[in-house]
């Protein structure tokens, strides 16, 4: 893998930035301005760190880690110029919290964050991937046993063929890689995070990562 | 298993009938008549057939095999009283067909078949469960390899219980039972249909019979 721009300061970002400096990989981390202090524990990392629109420019692959709620704005600070022709593998969920109660997922089965992202910016190529499990996971799928798996979905041949590379550098093998169709698709793995926050509850805050496995006859 | 009822004559509520007789279960299915033709395949297995009020009266435990568009109308049929006390395994789903596209599931994150039937009839005691895999997975696991998982959302944890027992009785090991938790919980179950029909035709028509697993640390 080449170069890496990541979007975002969560978990998921920082998450995403230690394990792409650990594996050699050149990563740049943006936030909503280069001098966000969400940066500070990204630069402790020795990754370096920037605007949204410096991690954009400084790969052809961009990571969406940014929380779903606020994706779209993030990506309009970029502008569809500076988009236009990269990748962007969107790991994100857009969950509507709820007060007292379970956060919930606005996709719906015509509808979708990813879908939204690719209308917004019709020539920045969205490949939905790995937001289905938690961002450990993601980064590290030997933590799970077995052929548990990872979804894409998006509209260019190209770009899942990145996405699929950066899935390898990242330690997932062939076999665990699902290619559901188009962008359109999108709405379907989007819609599974209120299982996946279901199954987190019954499992207990102390039962170890998991991750969805499709079983066979 | 004593006795069961089941609603529905079409493939999933055949499949129930003959695995159910195979297995020496007491089952009486209903169909909206008791003189309805598509009752004909399932009396030719050797099953007793009947209306929906039936197959309600002759047991305990209902399995709601029905259409999902169709399932409150067919309890409606039967009527509250009748249903009073019984426990509904519900595992419906409720797809909106698509002109030249991919059938809709219309549950959302506050919102799903099996709670709708719940508050509909309160005081019959609903389990969501097993919708989320092909009928022929559902009354024999076996053909599926591994911990595949079938997930239980109810109020009642009596019926709960009942609901363990058929799938005991189907070849259900109790490590591949998650409870969710209430009946709330089955919209999670019913939004997945989205995900598990985009497997289905990326996996095409000739692959092997599939479940959802949850693989571990």
């Amino acid at each position: 893998m080449t170069s890496i721009g990541v979007l975002g300061t969560g978990i998921v970002g920082r998450t995403f930035a230690a394990r792409l400096a650990e594996l050699g990989v050149d990563v740049l981390v943006g936030a909503r301005t280069a001098d966000s202090p969400s940066l500070e524990p990204v630069a402790a990392l020795g990754v370096r760190t920037g605007s949204f629109a410096d991690a954009v420019a400084h790969a052809e692959v961009i990571v969406n880690a940014t929380n779903g709620l606020h994706s779209i704005a993030a990506l309009e600070s970029v502008g569809a110029e500076a988009l236009a022709g990269k990748t962007l593998i969107d790991v994100s969920n857009e969950l509507e919290p709820v007060e007292g109660g379970f956060p919930k997922p606005l996709a719906s089965a015509d509808d979708s964050l990813g879908q939204r992202i690719q209308t917004a910016f019709p020539e920045l190529r969205v490949v939905k991937a790995l937001n289905t499990m938690n961002c450990t996971v993601m980064v590290d799928p030997s933590i799970v046993e077995g052929d548990h798996v990872v979804f894409l979905s998006g509209d260019d041949a190209a770009a899942k063929d990145q996405a699929r590379e950066l899935l390898a550098t990242l330690g997932w093998r062939p076999v665990q890689v699902v290619d559901l169709g188009g962008i359109d698709t999108a709405a379907a793995v989007e819609m599974t995070m209120s299982l996946w926050m279901r199954v987190t509850m019954a499992r207990g805050s102390d039962a170890p990562r998991f991750n969805w496995a499709i079983n066979s006859g």
